[in-house]
């Protein structure tokens, strides 16, 4: 099953919906987060997909309603330095602990949205997969961790490497408002492969590419090991990092420009496509460009 | 004003009040962060306040039913190396920019609760000033981040040093649930003092000693640096850094054992008191050791 949370008619608003190929199905939850606070949320998926003739709405135009996966996530904590391919070009060595960072659920955006980044020229694209919580998690071994894990989704670390890269700690440049596009959708965990590719472009052309095979640390590992400290909790998510191809790592180094597009994949999940806005100047009041819709969730 | 939040009777729900010298008041909130959702809080504290005889409650024994302060707060945004004495002790140089990492509201705990670590031998302490939040505070100056700021609090950024050094990002070892006391008070900033002596003590012995004229970034420039890259909202809470001082920096290196109990105090603000369980066995099951109460809030 696909589950995505879609912008409603009302300003602010979202709501959770199953989708399908052609169709979706409104759900009786706020957004995916809140459905899976839920228990029996699977049972109330299934019926509602089962049925899907009765309350089917066609999915053609509503991809520009996107909401952000877990539009209210109180944890989004992050690896950094992963994949192995990642990790040679930043010049590290790998790893005996993942490296782990935490994000707020300001940071996050839809798929289809654009990302308006202020007060930064070396804005960088870090494509993911995450990974949904849908149980109570605390001091789990790694199987307990697996059954916890209610699905896969897509994500971009959209990182600002000048803010990042100011001090020791990551935070500042991983924590802008409404640059981490989260989506399209959850696909839930009883339909997920062994493991997925992972790709990144920019405006159409591949700069990233990978295979959470290679993870150091895959899904359920990071998960075990980030519950003997915290406790995970319905809707609560993990980014497993990315593998190789940064800007940052290149030579010379690369950054995304004002109205580029950012395109993140993983195939049997869905796809986001974001159009960054760079803007430098100081004034709170600058008004936001209008966004030229795109079609992402159709694969 | 000195504004605090109660646990009541019922399970697990708590209660927002005024503390006075000998009684306390309470107030229509469920805690001081939900307090500061309501514009008008500061009308309703000070008719509350100015009420006192008749709604007052003594505040004798009541002072182990102290909650942290802000049991939800949103973001928990902590700053490192920021005293010049600290800094120097940490082998570092004076920074251009604050060091910022996040936390959760899940690290939190009252001013007089039993602090249980599991898994980490190398439990150190950091005595701070912390700046609650008042108002949104989104790309705003020094000026505006000071008139955002609702008051001031004590909090002890307990580290597990072991889990921090892990990896380059500190986020793990600063991450474990329910090991950073907040309170026991919000004092509101109309009463603040220019500037505030920080304490730390292990079994009365004292261990950290600064005062917050020495920050490198103060609380406003602080405020100011985090609002342009993320919203700060009523019930959000900053940690400005901790003084000299810390276990780690000693000579051999220093870390709390298995009942010593921490006490940080800023004078004018108040008192925590907090014993420290350790516990490195991997049974999920175990029971947490019986508190003896001891008594924090009053000066």
């Amino acid at each position: 099953m696909k589950l995505a949370t879609f912008r409603s008619g009302r300003r602010g608003t979202t709501a959770a919906v199953a989708v399908g190929e052609d169709t979706y199905i409104p759900l009786p939850y706020a957004s995916v987060g809140s459905m899976l606070m839920d228990n029996g949320w699977r049972e109330v998926a299934e019926d509602a997909a089962s049925g899907r003739k009765a309350g089917a709405v066609p999915l053609h135009g509503a991809q520009a309603d996107l909401a952000p996966l877990l539009p209210a996530a109180a944890k989004v904590i992050c690896c950094g330095l992963n994949y192995g391919d990642h990790i040679q070009e930043m010049g590290r060595a790998l790893p005996d602990y993942p490296t782990l960072f935490a994000k707020y659920a300001d940071t996050l955006v839809g798929a289809s949205d654009p990302i308006y980044v202020h007060g930064s020229d070396k804005v960088d694209w870090e494509a993911e997969l995450a990974v949904v919580i849908g149980s109570n998690l605390y001091r789990v071994d790694e199987d307990q961790a697996l059954a916890g894990i209610a699905g896969y989704t897509v994500a971009n670390d959209v990182s600002m490497r000048d803010w990042q890269n100011r001090t020791l700690q990551w935070f500042q440049g991983k924590a802008f408002d409404a640059t981490t596009p989260l989506g399209p959708v959850m696909l839930t965990a009883d339909e997920a492969p062994a493991d997925f590719d992972v790709y990144g472009y920019v405006n159409g052309e591949q700069v990233q590419k990978g295979n959470t095979s290679t993870l150091v640390f895959g899904p359920a590992r990071l998960v075990a090991y980030i519950s003997q400290f915290t406790m995970l909790r319905p809707g609560d998510v993990v980014l497993t990092g990315t593998p190789g191809g940064v800007g940052m790592g290149m030579n010379p180094p690369r950054f995304l420009s004002d109205g580029d597009v950012l395109t993140t994949e993983i195939p049997g999940i869905g796809r986001l496509e974001n159009r960054i806005y760079l803007s430098s100047t100081n004034d709170p009041g600058t008004t936001a460009p209008t966004l030229s819709t795109t079609s992402t969730t159709k694969e």
